[in-house]
């Protein structure tokens, strides 16, 4: 290869783009990355650690993991062979795009939303088209419907990432009924809103709804994910996702815990009332705008830096994100609700940054 | 969407393109997956399920993992920044292509190979130019010269899926000087060759070695791993390898088994050596041809129809791999190397088989 470098054959979109990345940083209170902090009680572990024990590591998974698929069906009301199973939704996201996206096709996405869908679409070679949000963050649905008659795949996470903003079940109707391709919903944090879209699944052959196990359901170490969509749609899919995609540990564990999802709807309620504590007492504080959430966090606003903030509570060993490099989101930051300790130890650190920040600008 | 099936947005090389599937049957001496058929012990079973269950599962993994990255380069003597693990290779596999392949690009691949390249390979708009192996079934090096001299990948399984063949390293490096792009060595079986072209890695940085857990290391059903490539390479690829890729409790098992390779360095000595005794079984029958196997399975021809030998074993209880359809392979058939017993249970089950044809041809 004289005269070349290796890297020259990786794609011209590949070698501009930023990579996916987060800084590892250790902290006593973690409240970055919208995990539920109650972990699944010891006894469950402990069935799920018994029953693995039994299986033969030495095997693959099954070609089509049935028995979780159609644990997943009994769980949702919707057919099994429209559910595809994933290692985490991004798995999914990743299947759904290598299907429809590339050169000379558009991907329509709300902004701010889930960096890594603009990643991965770009990355497919695809033309992105942005949808702001409305200045009060919510979603612009007149901007989403003209955009869906002219894209392949519009993907909205709702409630969204970083905002917690909902789109609702009738604005969504109107959207499926323009659309000239699929509209991919993420609903990674239903859970949190109590609402799904998933009753318009048999209306809308277009509609693909997303689901994890790594937000409310307090699995997000195992990676999994599932998808929703017409046996017709799941089938073309289905060509481009991974064989033996889930490994048999999750597979276990997965199941088990659709069995017994009681196990974690006490989190899901306490993180709930949580959340709106958490933007009454954020809004409380001078200076500060907290956004109405439908997740398991809360975005909100000060008059300092985003960055200046966030190194402030890192040094009390609260960690949350600066989300403040998205458009729209100057000097915001997004806290994770974790336990009644931890947020109350996050209000306290913040107290003080807000005072030390303060004081700096005073003086 | 009047008019308009939502299947439309679906590329037309997916539409038209046949899943990757496997049909799943039960079996009593189940020798179709080239896995390997001893577990690893008990005690290491147990090791990694005490380390896992004292870890928080409701926590993602890490970003990078940098605890199996170290451990990997340790057991390599390769670079650490130069290692991306993953949910399988096949994975990594993908990654590869989306940061390569399009439409306009080239993917070079011997035939037959495994399948998933070419449809993974397909899917993303890329050009297929397949190089035949030789009628002994050996890798043509001229062809895959001239190929990798116009194409962005080349894509080699060495040993082979399913022939068995090796690509010697002095090959190998003709063909690397030659290529215009990356050459990608899957090195799944190479446990069983006793060969890599590993240490081929600080000369050329356009070479890609690909490892798996799942055929010598026993641990199919965790689904692991890893790729190792120039630090700049790595990187580039690492952009579209999705973020937390591998869940926390394979993470454990495998940097636990790197730890204590040798635990499965016996079971892969007796594999070896059954794969000569099974060549050897095979090649005394009259009218079985077996082919020269690097790996944990051998490929063989009979007189028959494949479809009709696989029946025939099936029914005694042994499944193996209907390989025909592959180019070149009329009437080919793959049997992975299992247990002492189990090898044998397969060859009298196939002096049955063939006994029941002969007499059907016959009559």
């Amino acid at each position: 290869m004289p005269d070349r470098s290796p890297l020259d054959v990786i794609k011209t979109e590949i070698r501009s783009a930023s990579a996916y990345t987060l800084k590892y940083l250790e902290a006593d209170v973690k409240l970055d990355q919208n995990e539920n902090p109650h972990e699944i009680p010891s006894f469950l572990k402990k069935k799920v650690a018994v029953r693995f024990h039994e299986l033969a590591w030495n095997r693959y998974p099954e070609f089509v993991p049935s028995s979780i698929t159609k644990a997943l069906s009994r769980h949702t009301g919707w057919t099994e062979d429209g559910i595809l199973v994933g290692n985490g939704s991004n798995e999914l996201i990743l299947a759904i795009l290598v299907a429809t996206a590339g050169p000379g096709r558009t991907v329509a996405l709300p902004q701010p939303t889930f960096t890594l869908y603009q990643l991965l679409a770009s990355s497919m070679g695809a033309s992105i088209r942005n949808v702001p949000l409305a200045p009060d963050l919510s979603f612009d649905v007149q901007g989403l419907i003209e955009a869906a008659r002219v894209s392949e795949v519009l993907i909205v996470c709702s409630p969204n990432n970083p905002t917690g903003s909902l789109l609702s079940a009738p604005d969504l109707e109107v959207i499926l009924g323009a659309a000239r391709g699929l509209v991919v919903v993420d609903e990674a944090y239903y859970e949190f809103s109590r609402q799904t879209v998933a009753h318009l699944l048999k209306k809308f052959g277009n509609l693909v709804v997303l689901r994890t196990f790594s937000k409310a359901m307090a699995l997000a170490g195992l990676r999994f994910g599932y998808m929703m969509a017409s046996p017709e749609l799941a089938k073309e899919i289905n060509k481009v996702k991974l064989p033996y995609n889930v490994n048999i540990f999750t597979l276990t564990a997965a199941e088990i815990l659709i069995d017994e999802a009681y196990a974690v709807e006490g989190t899901i309620r306490v993180l709930i009332e949580e959340r709106e504590t958490m933007r009454d007492e954020l809004s409380s504080r001078p200076g500060v705008e907290a956004f109405p959430s439908q997740a398991n966090f809360v975005l909100f606003r000060t008059p300092f830096p985003a960055g200046d903030v966030f190194e402030e509570l890192y040094e009390d060993g609260v960690l949350i994100r600066n989300v403040s490099h998205y458009p729209m989101l100057d000097r915001a930051l997004r806290v994770s609700i974790g336990s009644v300790d931890e947020n109350q130890a996050f209000l306290n650190a913040l107290d003080r940054a807000l005072e030390v920040l303060n004081e700096r600008t005073d003086s």
